[in-house]
C-alpha cells in the first residue's frame, strides 16, 4: 500500500524522459565545474596553483630547450585589492611558436607530454588553460601570453580565453610588439585568490622548488613589494631524460591487444622487440614460444585468448629492469644540500633507490631525514614530498608519501608514533617519487595515488632511513647511557676518597691520587 | 663555462621541435592513463568501484521512475581465477532507450546529470563507462547490457568497447532476447580484481548503501557462493529532489557574464528573475538600481564592469537561502536507526543542519555520533562518510569531513584527541553531505572537496553533536562523581560509628542507628 501511494505522488519518469536529458559534456564545462579537481577550491590554493601550473611549465621547456631557467614571478594586487591578483610568469626558455599558442593557453587536454613516456613536471595538457579559465570564470579576464622564439625581431602577444562549452580557444587580440631582445614566454593571469605567507604559500613553493631544482635562478616579487633572488646553486642541467617504451612487465591485457592492433611491426616478436624496452631479440623469441605463438604471426591477428598466453608467457620471462634514462632523480648529494640549507639538524641520512616499474611505468624513489638539532621534540614528523622534482603542498593525506610514512612502523626504529598516525619527533622526511608518468591522485597534481608497486618503493627507502638514523639513535642512546654513568662515578668518587682518607689517614694529595687511580679503574672495568 | 658545457651535451630542442610533438588528447586515453582517479588503482578498489558506479547508477534511475529499487548484485569468479571477476548488477528502473545505450556505456564524459543542479548519486556520466573501459583494459572484454523498457516484448542485448583514441563506443554485438518481463537495466563487467571482506569491502558499501536508502532491497551473491538478502526497512521512496536554478549568493563574474551572454531573457531584470533561484520581481529591481544598471538593459549588451557592479549589487542584497527542494537528506529517525543497527552504544545523537549554498550551490550537512557501549575505547573515532546517500570508502584523508573531525577541538568537549589527530574514544561519527552538485576531491567521488562553505557547515554540525554529548559525558562524569562519593561515606562511617561506640559507650543497635543516621545526614547535606 506504501509503496503504491510513494509511487502515486509523483510523476513516474520513462525511459524516453530520461533519455531526453543525456548529454555530451565537454572537458572544459566538467573542469569548470569540477574545477576544485585542478585545484582551485579556495582562494589561497588557487593562486598557487597558477603559479605553479605556470613555474612548472617554463621549468620544463627551458630543460628541453637545454637552456639554463631564469624565471620572474610577479604577484600583483588589483586595485589594491586583497582577492583579486595579477600573476605574471615570465621564462628564458624557447618561446611557442605562434600557431600553437592559443591552443597551448586556451584548449584543456592538449599538449606534447602526454603521448610519451619521460619525466617531466607537466604531463597532462591541462595544467595552464585551467589556470586560464579559473581566471576568466573569477575575473571575467582573458589571459596575456608573450612568446618569441628568435633572438631579433618581434614577439607575438595574444589575448584569449576558453569558449568552455566548445573546449576551445577564443581570441580576443593578437599583435605583434617589440619585447625582450631573446626568445622567452610571458604568461599572465587575472584571478581571484588570497595571498598568506608561511605553509602552502606561493613563497612555500617557490623555496621548495629552488631546492629541488639548484640549477635555476628565480627572481620573486610578492604583493607586498618584496623582492626575493634566488641564485642557482648549480651551473650543470640535470641530466635530460629519454622518453622510453613502455616496459612489459606491468602491461594489461586490454593494453596489449591495443598495442598488437596498433604496431607497425610485421610480426609479433617483432611487435615486442621494437614496441616494449628490454625486450632483446632472445627475450622476444622466447616469449613467443612460451606462449605457443609462431615468432612470425601477424600482430593485428592475435585473438584475445592468443593476447593472454603472450601476456603470462612476457610475466613469466625474465627481463632487465626497465631503462633510467627516462628519469633523472635528484640525487643523495643534492637531497643532502636541500636538507641541510632547510634545517638545522644533527643527523642527516638519504637514499636513491633502483628504478622500478608500475603499469609497465618506471619510476625511482629517493628519501632524505633530517633528525634533531632545531626540529621541534614534541610535534609530528614535517613532511616534503616532491614530485619529478615539484613541491607537494596540498593534499598530503591523500598522498601515497604521507600513507607510507603514517603506515610505517617508526616505533621499532626508536621513535614514537601514535597508532596509524606520523611518528613524533624532531624529524622532517623528504621523499622524491620521480616517474616518466607520475599517477597523480587528483588533476592538481598534489598528492601521488596508492599504486601498491609504489607503496612498496617509498616504504622501502623510508625503512633505509630508518634503519641509518636508528644506527645514529643506538649510539646517541649509548652516549647518554655512558654519560649518565659517567656523571655517576664522577659524582660519588670524591665521596670515597673522603672516605678512605679518613680510615686509612691520607694527606690531600694521596686523596687526589686515590681518586683518580680509581675513577680510571673503573671507567677502564666499564669499557672492559 | 659550466654552463656552456651542460648545454653543448644536449641536442638543443627549438620551439618547432617542441610544437611537432603538441597534441590533443581524448578524455578516454586521459582517464585510461589515469585510471587511478576514477577509483582502479588497485584491484580491490577496482572491484568495489565497479559494483559502486552500477548500483549508484540503478538507484537513480529507479527513483527518478518512482519505483522502489530491487537490486541483484553477483560477483563471480571467473575460471576460479582469484584475480578476474564478472561483476553483473541488474535493477527493476524504467530501462534505456536503444539509441542511448552505446554512449551511457561505452562513452565518457555523457549523461543526464552534469547539465541540471539536482540531487543525485551520479552526475559526471563518467562512471559506468570508466568501469567498462578498465573492464576492457585488463581483460579485453567487452561490456554487455541488458535493457528492456516495457513490460511485454523483448529486451535489447549489446556488447560493447570505447574506442578510448576517440572516446567513442564499438559496438561488438547488437541483438534483442527474451528476459523478465518487467523493465529493468542488466550490466555486465569482467574485470581483474581481488575480492576481500572486511574494510572497504564490496560487503561494507552494500551494507552501508542500505542503512542510508532504507527503501532499497538487494540480493547480494559474492564470488564465495555466498548469497546475502537485504529487505527493505522502508516502504516509502525519499521525496525526489527538484532541480532548481542557482543560487545568485556565490556565483563567480566569469560564470555570471556567461549567463548573461547565454539568457533568453529580453533584460537584465528577467535574467535575474527566472535564470537563478530566490530573487524576487523586487529583489531583481533592487540589484539593478544598487548596480546602477537599466532594468531594461539588454543582457548580452552587459559590459564586463558593469556585471562586475552588479555582482557587487547581488552579493548586498538580501535573499533567501536556496531552495531545499533539489536535496532530499536522509533525515535524523533514519540516521538514529542507521546508527543503531550498525553500534551498540550507550548515546546516539545526530542533527539535520539548514541547507547552505557554495558557490551559488545547494548543499546540507547531517551527523550523527554513537558514544560508549561495545565501541572500542582506546582507539581513534570511526567515520562514516556519505554523499548524497552514497557511503565514501577510500580517500578519507583527502575528505573534508575527515578534515573537519581532526580539525575540530574536541577536547573541549570532554574527549582525548592527539593534536591534529581524529578524537580518541568509543566514538562513531556519520557525516553525510548532500548536494545538488557534490564537489568531489577526484572524479573517483571517494571524497568531498573542502570547499570553505562545506568546511564551515561540517564543522557547525559536528559541533552540534559534540555539544549533545558533552552534556551526556558531563552527566556521566557527575554520575561517577556521585558514585565515588557514595563509596566513600558507605566506607568510612561504619568506622566512625565503631569509634563513637567506644567513646559514647554505644550498645550495637544504637550504633547502627547512628551510622543510618549519619549517613543519610551526610547525602543529604551534600545533595543540598
Amino acid at each position: 500500500m506504501a509503496e503504491k501511494s510513494a509511487q502515486d505522488n509523483r510523476r513516474r519518469l520513462t525511459a524516453k524522459d530520461l533519455a531526453r536529458q543525456q548529454r555530451e559534456i565537454s572537458v572544459s564545462e566538467f573542469f569548470s565545474k569540477n574545477r576544485h579537481l585542478l585545484g582551485f577550491d579556495n582562494p589561497k590554493r588557487a593562486l598557487l596553483t597558477t603559479v605553479k601550473e605556470a613555474v612548472d611549465n617554463s621549468l620544463d621547456a627551458c630543460e628541453e630547450a637545454g637552456i639554463l631557467p631564469e624565471i620572474l614571478v610577479e604577484i600583483a594586487a588589483v586595485d589594491n585589492r586583497e582577492d583579486r591578483f595579477r600573476v605574471r610568469v615570465e621564462d628564458n626558455g624557447p618561446g611557442i611558436l605562434k600557431r600553437q599558442i592559443a591552443r597551448i593557453f586556451g584548449k584543456l587536454l592538449y599538449g606534447s607530454k602526454f603521448h610519451r613516456l619521460k619525466m617531466s613536471r607537466g604531463q597532462q595538457g591541462i595544467g595552464i588553460s585551467a589556470a586560464g579559465m579559473y581566471g576568466q570564470i573569477t575575473t571575467g579576464k582573458p589571459v596575456i601570453i608573450i612568446s618569441k622564439t628568435k633572438d631579433g625581431g618581434k614577439a607575438d602577444y595574444f589575448e584569449l580565453v576558453i569558449d568552455t562549452k566548445a573546449n576551445e580557444p577564443k581570441i580576443i587580440t593578437e599583435d605583434s610588439i617589440e619585447w625582450n631582445g631573446h626568445p622567452g614566454t610571458s604568461v599572465q593571469i587575472e584571478l581571484e585568490g588570497s595571498y598568506q605567507r608561511g605553509r602552502w604559500s606561493v613563497d612555500e613553493y617557490l623555496e621548495q622548488t629552488v631546492m629541488a631544482n639548484p640549477h635555476v635562478s628565480l627572481t620573486y616579487r610578492g604583493p607586498d613589494g618584496r623582492e626575493r633572488r634566488f641564485e642557482r646553486a648549480s651551473e650543470v642541467l640535470p641530466e635530460d631524460p629519454k622518453p622510453i617504451k613502455p616496459h612489459p612487465y606491468g602491461i594489461e591485457l586490454g593494453v596489449l591487444i591495443q598495442m598488437l592492433h596498433d604496431t607497425r611491426a610485421r610480426n609479433v616478436k617483432e611487435c615486442l622487440r621494437r614496441d616494449f624496452s628490454r625486450v632483446s631479440e632472445r627475450n622476444a623469441a622466447d616469449i613467443c614460444q612460451a606462449a605457443g605463438i609462431s615468432e612470425h604471426a601477424r600482430p593485428s591477428r592475435i585473438a584475445r585468448q592468443e593476447a593472454e598466453s603472450l601476456l603470462s608467457a612476457i610475466r613469466q620471462t625474465k627481463l632487465r629492469n626497465p631503462p633510467m634514462e627516462c628519469i633523472s632523480p635528484i640525487g643523495p648529494e643534492q637531497i643532502l644540500v636541500g636538507l641541510k640549507s632547510n634545517v638545522e639538524a644533527d643527523v642527516y641520512e638519504c637514499v636513491t633507490r633502483s628504478p622500478s616499474v608500475y603499469r609497465g611505468i618506471p619510476f625511482l624513489v629517493e628519501a632524505g631525514i633530517a633528525y634533531g638539532g632545531e626540529l621541534p621534540a614534541e610535534r609530528p614528523a614535517r613532511i616534503m614530498r616532491f614530485a619529478n622534482r615539484v613541491p607537494l603542498l596540498y593534499q598530503s593525506g591523500a598522498c601515497v608519501i604521507t600513507q607510507c610514512v603514517s603506515a610505517l612502523n617508526w616505533r621499532q626504529y626508536g621513535l614514537g608514533q601514535p597508532s596509524g598516525s606520523l611518528p613524533v619527533g624532531p624529524l622532517l622526511i623528504l621523499v622524491h617519487v620521480a616517474s616518466a608518468w607520475v599517477p597523480f591522485a587528483s588533476e592538481s597534481k598534489e598528492a601521488v595515488a596508492s599504486y601498491p608497486a609504489i607503496e612498496k618503493e617509498v616504504t622501502l627507502a623510508l625503512q633505509e632511513c630508518a634503519r641509518k638514523l636508528r644506527i645514529h639513535l643506538r649510539r646517541r642512546r649509548r652516549e647518554a647511557e655512558e654519560d649518565r654513568k659517567r656523571l655517576h662515578i664522577e659524582r660519588y668518587i670524591p665521596h670515597i676518597g673522603e672516605a678512605l682518607q679518613g680510615i686509612l689517614n691520607f694527606g690531600d694529595a694521596e686523596k687526589e691520587r686515590l681518586v683518580a687511580d680509581l675513577t680510571a679503574l673503573l671507567q677502564k672495568s666499564r669499557k672492559g
